[in-house]
């Protein structure tokens, strides 16, 4: 049995993946049955989703592997231009990046392992490096996590050797009593919550080094309300993963999460399902975030598909739980509201405050762009 | 509690880490009592050891992160060269990069993710795509591993628009009645089996590289045996885990492993244990090894401290029980051979057939180097 009928008989929402995702899911797919020699399974319909979840024993674990981008460019900027190190920011970004996901399928961040590339071993030497380490273990600590280990390879010829590139991987529980989150109890009726970002978070990057390159005060630029374009950038993501343990501990009924990254509003329809996301309400955007998009000149309907303009997890619940999650996150210090429900309808988002449709297809060829 | 105590109550191996990774394991020591938040413990003893330990109720699992270094390079100038894509054989030795590391803490791999950064995403056009994906996958497999899935971002900026930089993690399950291998067990006395590698495996390739780039013919050097330098130095890694696997289930009486890697030999006295390695018995070196330890003009004590030179894996077992690992090695086609003993004595590898003695504080040395 090979390509359509295959992901579908595995649960795996075929229709949002491109053509290159495709190719290494039915590789993928094809050693799913190897875990069964250890005594565990795979969950298939975990493919495709952020974090692949797999059964050992009566234990439902996660695993994810992921990195920063390219953001790791901007604090070396920005330490150039003022002697500031925000290394701690982007190390703690690249963990949120990383249990943020985990986090997404339901579950705990058990441990994290960096994955720290250089292009010449210079790049440790300086206050930088400490500052680096100490953002890794400050994040680990929001998410709960045990930092475990990794690797920090010095490779010339690959990576830039100015550069630091950042990355790393996580192995979560799915705590007892709660199925692991893969969009198969999504429905018309669930409530939205978006609880808010903290501005650029992982995704973006590129992006913004480019309109800082056109500014003829680059990353020092004062942006409305008085900060500098670099120093607001450079504010470290939040890690959402403790209050995803709150709220699916609380049994607010989540049906869904949903990590707002690079395609902004398109990832709301992350799953294949056939149904309407209607947002009548949104947070308020980060002024770096309204910066940039004016910067770059973009309209509400490309600000919204490519940041996530001061949304950085949408909290899929039953209805009426929506208030549940709110107060979850409020009691944690994090800003969140309704945004808006799930309805029978075609598989779209409709972004009423800014008169915004996104169409289902659109989500696939964003893929395709290469995220 | 800071400091070397802190580090020798953990179990840690305090005096075999530079400075970096003395203190990046400060802060990761800091954070394993959050581990049992969740009803989980660190093994803080397998930290500094090739992968991290912990429990999660009655479950031991190993977690590692790992890259292949600089040897995709290769594959690419190889590809150039003679149109031929080897991008299988590399995924392969990333793959085997990763669970050779795992194995040796006795875990058996679950699960492998992969980590693929390029500069362009270009790079994924045409063939060699499906070779990589298609090795990543046998590797898998060689491993009894299912691939869980990945991230495949492209970094302009960070990496090298030809360059494909290749990484990745895997977590694994130690068996049920056997303990991690922390090298808590090894004693004087303990046997010393190598199995052998098939040619350089993912270390060395900057120095080839550098080899090849003096050569007249570069990669298409014809070397001893007949073959091209390039094609032999991409012939893939050996997948150790089903073998480890094997003699932990056979009770061989193994009481350490150790990956033998960037550093050659001085990997035998990976733990920090006051004792001595000696070496009685080598095993052939690959030709591709021979050739390239001859041009760069290495001694027996460079190439011994530099590459595998044939010895893949070292397996570490009670008096009498080498034999036995020899045969388990036989009976899944690889080559093995009981090469020496541990015995009292400082810390230190004596390989007498080529009369090099490595002393304790050489393997501190090298670390600091930047492996």
């Amino acid at each position: 049995m090979t390509g359509d009928s295959a992901y579908r008989q595995a649960g795996v929402d075929y229709d949002v993946l491109d053509a290159a995702k495709r190719a290494a899911l039915a590789q993928a797919l094809a050693t799913s049955p190897l875990l069964e020699r250890r005594g565990g399974r795979a969950l298939d319909a975990s493919r495709g989703q952020p974090a692949f979840v797999f059964e050992l024993g009566a234990t439902r674990l996660a695993f994810v592997v992921e990195g920063l981008g390219t953001k790791s460019i901007i604090a070396r900027q920005y330490e150039e231009l003022t002697g500031e190190s925000r290394f701690d920011a982007v190390a703690y970004d690249t963990v949120a990046a990383i249990v943020n996901d985990l986090c997404c399928v339901g579950a705990a961040p058990l441990v994290v392992n960096a994955y720290f590339a250089t292009g010449s071993g210079d790049w440790y030497a300086g206050e930088r490096a400490d500052r680096l380490r100490d953002g890794w273990r400050r994040a680990c600590e929001a998410a709960g996590a045990t930092w475990g280990g990794g690797e920090s390879p010095t490779l010339p010829g690959l990576v830039d050797p100015a550069e630091i590139e950042l990355a790393g991987a996580a192995v979560g529980v799915v705590p007892e009593g709660i199925e692991p989150i893969l969009g198969q109890d999504l429905a018309a009726g669930d409530e939205i919550v978006f609880v808010a970002s903290s501005g650029l978070h992982a995704n973006g990057a590129s992006l913004a080094r480019k309109i800082a390159s056109g500014l003829p005060e680059g990353l020092l630029t004062e942006i409305p309300g008085g900060r500098r374009f670099g120093e607001a950038l450079l504010d470290p993501s939040i890690v959402y993963a403790e209050l995803v343990a709150r709220v699916l501990a609380a049994g607010a009924g989540v049906t869904y999460l949903s990590h707002v990254t690079g395609h902004g509003m398109l990832k709301l329809m992350r799953t294949g399902s056939p149904l309407t996301y209607r947002i009548g309400a949104l947070p308020p955007v980060p002024p770096v975030l309204t910066f940039l998009a004016e910067q770059a000149g973009m309209s509400d309907r490309e600000a919204y598909t490519t940041l996530n303009m001061g949304a950085g997890m949408a909290v899929y619940c039953r209805p009426g739980q929506g208030g549940a999650v709110v107060r979850e996150a409020s009691a944690l210090g994090l800003d969140a509201l309704v945004a808006g429900t799930v309805e029978e309808g075609p598989r779209r988002v409709v972004i009423e405050p800014v008169d915004v449709v996104l169409e289902g297809e659109e989500m696939v060829l964003h893929l395709e762009d290469g995220s």
